[in-house]
């Protein structure tokens, strides 16, 4: 049926999602005895991050992908959010089994959820199982096939009419399946091959196995546990016995490999069939940043994709127990020894190579060699490479130090989010700030970083982190067109800049007398990267406004000849009418020590982890290029030159952050007349979210003095970024207060 | 000090304003009966039209502007929506005197004002002056100079040191100038030669004269009332008296032919100073479609500033008694003879001309020319050409047919706006209902199409006639991506075309199985003018299907590739949550008769007022282009091929209304479900004036079956005037709508 063309060619459509439990430790491997970080919205619905069992036990949950790629971008952002909201002294363990636990039972926390049904049932769990058994961790990899695969599957064949009967049936010979041949996966991918000293109360594993966890040494139900496959109606009606009995205390204390889901409810897949399956058997892989490979996804895919092909035993029920006897002997095998299953192994890898070959799948070209490499050598197994590097020192130091390179990694760049770097870096700030609030993020458009939110009902849209509904249409309209942006202000009352546009060479001539005494400035109506502008501080003769003239018409067929204003330019980030930052930009520059050179100097400054190239940083690289050759040219200098001990020698004359200038904050140093100017006139624009620009010659002087300060522009779609990680002076976390406007609920939660 | 440097500069530089009554006649010329058109905002204070002393009297009010041109712009425009307001029976009378007066003085119907003061005020000039003088008509121009002309020559001078003060007295000067000169332009512009036999109650005149409304026999108050214009003080303390004595029964009763402006009392003036003067004695130009031209406007800036140059009398008071005593022979004269003043007139055109060189001022070059000839000929100034076209038939039936020529042009193309036709269509249109419903319109930007609209202190900006304050920023951003609007349409359960973006040919080649046996299309993420998009009505090969993809690259980074959708396209014109207009849209087509070619048929149907060339008008003219004979040819036809009797022959595939489309309204035809599924989308996307496009299949059918409909796009700038002027079905008054949407409070006024 699969090789059915009109199958074919939805064979890859599937829907993905990852539950990643993990402890958090100190930055010496030691259990963490700190609460769940604050910065993560407390929520115990949280969608993004939650806890597990025990207080310290950080569960990392993606949302549904449509793409692997997607689900490990989310993957990674959200683990960047994890680390960074633990602080800098604590980390992730990256091995299923715990460090050293503490003595007492009871000084392993039980997770401080706000409902107390949540905190009961972790309690009875406690009682039976201890909480040493808790600490396990795992990854729970969840998988639905493509609807439109199901479909064609099912319009492929005519034995059973019903297509929920179908979808369902579908998924249990996928169940059955994975549960008889999951000694394949506990083979390859199993991880955890010993215990710290005092996991198990009694001694009962002296030898190192491939998967403790995936062995009946793991955290299992007890063998009265017994629950049929055969029909989704068996297995509800068995599930419900089981807690009848008292053997389970709710349907969610099943611990099987293999969850099937549908609804809120167990009983809500007799009515709605299984949706989806969840695999539950996957033991962290110590040597991937996030604890599970892309290549092991595409395995599991392939893999559940070849269960459905493989035929499976007559007798359901026996099939699946035939599996749980195979699985523990694998998990317990030594881990750098071969598998008592190599034939059977070998023979799969062949079979699912041929199905990828047949379907024309396009999957990773290493997957098949990886599996026959560690098929050969057991070493090369994640239970193998465990243990073989721990021999070197111990376990628990080998996992401490991948603990370490994975949290350098996630402090290296603070100002970027894992999985989503492509994206615009205010974008990513404000993704990681909803994620961290536990506001389900959507991408519905990557290159146009065009965010859905969604917090319960309540769905804000975004776009470039700071478009939003807030602001209405004509408001943006209105300040991309700087003469009616010039208009409005004045008619309310601001200073902007005098001055005329016009539409012709002609009438531009024709208006010289009106500028030319006074400082002016000639742009075009668009600007695009300070093109066509020219600055005449001292007025100008006729010739050279002609020039000027001449020169702007060049770039767009309005201009604009207008005042110059004296004096410096600040940008006011305002928000729902508050000031939130305030902003120098100094042009690019170095401080001179007395013994290096500009080269030198630039370099040194340079190395800051802030700098970078095309936008990807909060701050541009400086660069030693024509512009600035000519600029130190003009001050005498050379890029060899040794300036002065405290000596700045600029590099540039404009202060774009984009061309290496610094930004300075300096909110709490401007007065309030002049943040109240810059709220009254964004107000006065209608606009919400706005970066605007001042010229003040002299903020001692009151903003209420005559040309105290003069409007230049208004902007819709202010950077963020740089306020967010100056050059100097504080932080303005403007991301955040862009969610919580959008989202005041969060505020009010927060509060209760 | 004109000459000054720094005066000189800033002498053109004005503010204009004109008022302009007029009486309503019927078709015929006979004085009209009905009330005041219904359809204009029966507001007192409307901003543009209201009602001066009669119910029949018309005033026009241009709003104050910076430029001559724009004051034209207004007068052009307010006319159009006063001609059109009164419906198509009724026309404007072009003389300032009236047409045959009733028998009976009370039939000249006092203006039925809201306000019963301003009702009081009228019975009482009835009282007093009798109604039939109140017929007078004429145009009063709002004249304030420059502020920065008036400050430069402030700062030229040290004798008065207060600004204000200073200000006054430039006013004062020109205003006794103008009174004491008046007669130059009563001479030039009198244009009131003769009265309808029972205007006067005894026959008082029995010659032709230049001017009776400027004479002694026209408005005037009785020579008791004596007023001073030696200072602020003077004036405001003898009018005051006037009225105090009973002379006058309030201020504004006083009738000079220059009024001072300032405040909203008489008495502001002595605090606040003149800040603007109104000239008064201005008869209406018969000759000119809005009773005043351009040049004579020009003139009256020009002889304003030559009388503030121009030395004045000693006695302030007496040099205005003999301006009155000069006007008053000047205005008695007979239309065909030279005057008596012909020498200083002369010498008078003589000095301006020199003053205007002097000072550079751009000026229309036949202004002195013109003035010449009439000095030389008075058969060429206002009264005398109207007195001797009048001796061809009679003034009445003279006045009669120049008033149906304006009432022609006015109605010719109701789509425009005159002034404004540079405009877009849906801006014109927008701009006229706002004029009738009493809006202030201001243009903050011509060419962008940048409105601002105010009722009392309510603004609203709008660009492009339906981009307003009500729509939320990001949901533009969502309409102009359509990836973007296809996922939260879908994500809201609406059908919309499947499909996928690439951004890499190799992308899209991979996923070819998943559309080569569907209809579907390939389009460039960002369509321009349709171009770079294929369509496969049958699927295709995977030739083709490469084809199409390459070709789509070549316009744009990203593609799509969609299923295709079977049906008709629609149009839902969706305003607030309800839809207000349906447009069907047909390619370009001629019907045969069985006797013309199809080439002669389309230039029958581009005859059409509605149709014209660059979206000027609300349809296009059908083209013979390459592309109609490639489309004609296909058919087996040529452009000389006569088609049967009603056969339709289709010259285009696209039905674009910019090629030649016709527009069908068909709101009332389609069933409220799919009315219903258009609002729902709108909702959705969080818009609320949009254009919808729905594919419909066969509207009979019940929206909610399945793929009974599709949706294609959303826009948020949609076009209007194809609703308001279709080709056939009924209008959709969108603007009104938008009005009424942006200004709630204009239908509760109404309602009340």
């Amino acid at each position: 049926m699969l090789v059915n063309d009109r199958v074919k060619r939805y064979l890859l459509k599937a829907r993905y999602g990852i539950e990643k439990e993990s402890k958090r430790v100190d930055l010496s491997g030691n259990l963490a005895k700190t609460d769940h970080p604050k910065s993560i919205s407390l929520r115990d619905d949280h969608p993004y991050i939650q806890r597990d069992f025990s207080e310290l036990q950080m569960e990392i949950i993606t949302p549904v992908t449509e793409t692997l790629e997607e689900l490990f971008d989310y993957l990674a952002a959200i683990h960047d959010v994890a680390y960074r909201s633990m602080g800098e002294n604590e980390m992730l363990w990256p091995l299923s089994m715990p460090p050293q636990l503490p003595e007492k039972d009871e000084d392993i926390v039980i997770a401080k959820l706000k409902s107390a049904e949540n905190v009961r049932y972790r309690q009875s769990l406690s009682n039976s199982y201890g909480r040493r058994k808790q600490m396990l961790c795992g990854v729970h990899f969840n998988f639905e096939f493509g609807d439109e695969f199901i479909q064609a599957l099912f319009n492929a064949q005519s034995e059973i009419k019903d297509y929920q009967h179908f979808k369902t049936e579908i998924y249990l010979k996928a169940t059955r399946n994975y549960l008889h041949y999951r000694w394949f996966v506990t083979y390859f991918y199993g991880a955890s091959p010993s215990s710290e000293k005092n996991f198990f109360e009694e001694d009962s594993l002296n030898e190192a196995v491939r998967s403790i966890r995936s062995s009946k040494y793991g955290y299992t139900n007890s063998d009265d546990v017994q629950v049929s496959y055969s029909s989704i109606q068996n297995y509800v009606s068995d599930l419900s016995l089981m807690v009848k009995r008292g053997l389970l205390s709710a349907e969610r204390e099943f611990y099987s490999p293999v969850r099937l889901r549908g609804g809120h409810h167990v009983s809500d897949l007799e009515d709605h069939g299984i949706s989806y399956i969840e695999l539950r058997n996957i033991d962290l892989n110590p040597f991937e940043n996030y604890g599970i490979s892309y290549e092991q996804a595409e395995f599991l895919h392939l893999f559940l994709l070849y269960l459905l092909w493989k035929d499976e035993g007559e007798n359901c029920d026996e099939w699946v127990k035939m599996g749980n006897f195979y699985n523990d002997i694998v998990a317990l095998e030594h881990p750098l020894e071969p598998t008592q299953f190599e034939i059977e192994a070998e023979n799969m890898i062949d079979e699912m190579e041929q199905l990828a070959a047949i379907l024309n799948l396009t999957i990773s070209d290493t997957l098949f060699v990886h599996l026959r490499e560690m098929l050969m050598d057991p070493s090369k197994t994640l239970a193998g490479r465990l243990y073989k590097e721990s021999e070197k020192s111990s376990q628990g130091q080998l996992a401490t130090s991948i603990a370490k390179e994975n949290y350098k990694k996630s402090w290296d760049k603070p100002y970027q989010l894992a999985g989503f770097t492509d994206m615009e870096l205010s974008t990513q700030i404000l993704m990681f700030d909803a994620i961290q609030q536990g506001i389900q993020v959507e991408i519905l458009d990557r290159q146009d970083q065009f965010l859905k939110l969604k917090l319960k009902d309540h769905v804000e849209y975004v776009k470039n982190g700071n478009m939003t509904s807030k602001d209405n249409y004509v408001s943006t309209l209105i300040m991309e067109n700087k003469t009616v942006t010039k208009k409005i202000l004045q008619q309310h009352g601001f200073r902007v800049p005098k001055g005329e546009e016009f539409q012709t060479i002609e009438q531009a001539l024709r208006s010289y007398d009106l500028f030319s005494t006074k400082p002016f400035v000639v742009k075009p109506k668009t600007t695009n990267y300070g093109l066509g502008i020219s600055i005449f501080k001292e007025g100008a003769n006729y010739e050279d406004y002609q020039k000027a003239i001449t020169l702007a018409f060049k770039e767009a067929p309005s201009i604009l000849v207008e005042e110059f204003l004296n004096g410096t330019e600040y940008r006011f980030f305002v928000l729902n009418d508050r000031v939130y930052a305030v902003l120098l930009r100094v042009p690019a520059n170095v401080k001179g020590d007395g013994k290096h050179t500009i080269e030198e100097l630039v370099m040194q400054k340079n190395r800051d982890p802030l700098r970078g190239r095309d936008h990807r940083t909060p701050l541009e690289s400086i660069q030693l290029g024509e512009l600035e050759n000519l600029m130190l040219k003009a001050q005498g200098y050379r890029t060899d030159s040794i300036p002065e001990n405290d000596e700045i020698i600029y590099l540039r004359e404009n202060s774009n952050i984009s061309t290496g200038g610094d930004s300075i904050d300096v909110t709490d140093q401007i007065p309030d007349d002049y943040k109240k100017i810059a709220v009254d006139a964004v107000s006065a624009l209608g606009v919400k979210i706005c970066g605007i620009d001042l010229i003040i010659e002299n903020t001692e002087v009151p903003a209420a003095n005559k040309n105290a300060y003069g409007i230049i522009e208004a902007n819709f779609n202010p950077s963020m970024y740089m306020h967010i990680y100056p050059y100097k002076g504080e932080s303005r976390r403007l991301t955040m207060h862009i969610i919580h406007y959008l989202f005041p609920e969060l505020l009010q939660s927060q509060s209760n």
